[in-house]
């Protein structure tokens, strides 16, 4: 498998996973939070998953340290928090807390282990965002007792991204 | 359809004429020529293409401004044509000058008049390097008599990627 079909595998699993993710926050109330914003395309996609005219409408937050998407995906700045990711979260816990239906974490800098350090540091700051039944859906493993992990949609291969669903412990 | 959609369907479009520029050049000697690096996704894809166990081995040359691909895809230096591909391509007019199986242009700025302004400049540059039956296949439309657009791979809309065969005129 060349780096071509291993990153096209990765990014139909990314689409996978945020359009079942979409699904499972149907029935709650709760906003949108995307974890770095990168070129903006996952960001269009929760636009329209969730700000689409004929989906349930929900507010999309973005945390990202330095804004450099295509200028058609840069959100509002009301809806933008600047900053590093751990920095950025503490400044929105309180405002946030319990009232996120969705979160989404592409670290995706190619660094395994990066990723997974990053992760392991951002759990405490966002678990406690997520409603009760909230989504997380990440590249990384979030490994925490509070997130339960879920099946990946037809055709994801286990690992390849993940899913979970927060749970009172 | 999300940005996301549209990159993935581009990924897929691209890798899908490929391997149809694989199947259309197999009974052609000639080089491979990969015009642009960038991170190399591509590159590895025409590794696995002509330099595989099971296929026909053929040199891979890349022409690349600024080597930034992640370190498994870096060329060996005596494959690397190092420059702007407007003078990088002059020096090798006459030692590859009707030797190039299949040629391989993505741009992919994002900016479409910019490619098909530089598609436009290459155009005397490549066309001469192709053998007799080579194929061109390229993000930008390249528009010369020399260059005959070939049907696309089944689920690739038009447009969405180029695949030209060299023609005498």
């Amino acid at each position: 498998m060349s780096r071509l079909d291993s990153f096209i595998r990765r990014l139909e699993a990314q689409r996978a996973c945020l359009n079942r993710a979409a699904e499972l926050i149907a029935g709650l109330d709760g906003i949108v939070l995307e974890l770095g914003l990168g070129n903006g395309r996952t960001y269009d996609h929760l636009r329209e998953l969730f700000q689409g005219p004929d989906v349930r409408w929900r507010d999309i937050y973005v945390c990202e340290r330095q804004v450099a998407a295509h200028p058609d995906c840069v959100p509002p700045a009301d809806r933008l928090l600047l900053g590093d990711l751990r920095e950025a979260l503490p400044r929105v816990s309180s405002r946030f807390a319990g009232k996120v239906a969705l979160a989404h974490l592409d670290v995706g800098t190619g660094d395994a282990a990066a990723n997974q350090a990053l992760a392991a540091e951002l759990l405490p700051l966002v678990v406690p965002l997520l409603c009760p039944g909230g989504v997380m859906a990440s590249d990384p493993v979030m490994d925490c007792p509070e997130l339960q992990p879920l099946p990946l949609p037809d055709g994801v291969a286990e690992g390849r991204y993940h899913l979970y669903r927060w749970r009172a412990v």
